[in-house]
């Protein structure tokens, strides 16, 4: 998942209190890793903390050199509570500022909706110095490039819209493929030593295997790689190992829970 | 939500390729999110990492010394992908052992079954030195504890069963209570103003906004704090806000996304 020729090597840092008290559940990781696995770019990992300026310094500080693209998610509103812009700022030593391009958009969007810009509103457009804005669909609120930093919004129909219209300037590289076998019913333990031998003779393809809700229900076996035949060959023989353990198996779409 | 005098603040860390490939949503991490508030404990931060031995033990060791309870997801199941227990064992500098006790519960599991204990099922008993066995009513899969180390299940019900287990040691404290009220389409950007301001009046009690899919589609407040009757009064004078903006607010559930 993290061979360091790929062009895309990203982190993702999801900012919020909401997630860490379990009133919502994270799933802009889940959007960003497909959207990437779509571009042949790899998420390496994610970190979920708080509204807490220190820890979102520190985070975004420790992942910069760490991988290629770090894309944060979270707390650049309106609200007190919005403190995103100001930690990163703070943590790279950029001033504040107001970005005249945002604040330029966030006009454009409430005026098309007859609505002032109060100064909660323009409090969106004030940001760290030196940033591009990424364009952004779906609301008035807009996200920034600074760097290799990608700071963009929570709410995960924004943060898709963010995404897309990065589409034409991340780098591309070859798709890794998936293939997905599923055996109903029989215990990953029983084929872990056939998985183990064909995960050693086939280096190249990385093997995955997943209990369904635990041994005993079943097993998905996942298998990944940039060869779409030499995945193929490997699926059939991991279902013939499956019919000798007298389950039929199902190839499942992998992107299939 | 990091309150340092509070006696469990704990991290999580999610091991799978599968979730930062996006075929799997993460989900752990909330469940333990509300496990852990229930009890008056805080998860102050989440990492999801690939199966990569030397991450994950670096992740470990970092995060131990910051936080009073590490949680492990993921990665201790039979096959050769399941490398949590020996990537901790090499970052910690304890010898990988077969732990007898594992073993005996493993093979009343599989006996039970009328299973063997294949070589792959003993795999699962092979583990850092000195560990303490979690119970695990769902499965022979074993749990450990190391010093604040919990290394647990990656299945979502076998997490679960692990973390009940747990109900009788975790450390209790003052519960965070917390209060939500909604404005159906009452832009998060016109009533910033009035909760920033609360927030100053009001310090012990978080106040939380959330758009509910975008600026205009309205807006969730939350407010979490230790004393019911303070946030009843905060949640009664946030309502009056939303009035007084002409909407008619409804107190939900906290749990409610």
């Amino acid at each position: 998942m993290s061979d360091t020729d790929r062009p895309v090597r990203a982190a993702l840092v999801a900012i919020g209190d909401e997630i860490l008290s379990g009133r919502t559940r994270e799933g802009n990781a889940q959007t960003l890793a497909r959207w990437l696995g779509a571009r042949g770019g790899d998420l390496c990992e994610v970190r979920i903390i708080g509204d807490d300026a220190v820890l979102i310094g520190e985070t975004v500080r420790t992942l910069m050199p760490l991988y290629t693209h770090i894309f944060t998610c979270g707390g650049i509103g309106p609200t007190h509570d919005d403190i995103t812009f100001a930690a990163i700022a703070q943590a790279l030593g950029q001033p504040m500022i107001v970005n005249t391009q945002a604040m330029a958009r966030l006009e454009a969007w409430y005026s098309a909706q007859n609505q002032p810009i109060t100064p909660e509103r323009a409090r969106m457009a004030e940001m760290p110095e030196g940033v591009r804005l990424i364009e952004n669909s779906a609301s008035g609120a807009p996200g920034v490039v600074l760097d290799n930093l990608y700071i963009m919004a929570g709410v995960p129909r924004i943060f898709s819209a963010m995404l897309e219209s990065l589409d034409q300037e991340i780098p591309r590289a070859a798709i890794r493929h998936s293939r997905a076998i599923t055996a109903p019913g029989l215990p990953e333990s029983r084929i872990a030593g056939a998985l183990n031998r064909l995960q050693t003779e086939y280096p190249d393809i990385a093997v995955g295997s997943y209990p369904i809700d635990g041994d005993e229900k079943g097993v998905t076996v996942v298998l990944r790689g940039m060869e779409s035949e030499a995945l193929d060959q490997l699926a059939e023989i991991v279902a013939n190992e499956m019919r000798l353990l007298g389950i039929e198996p199902a190839f499942r779409d992998h992107t299939e829970a």
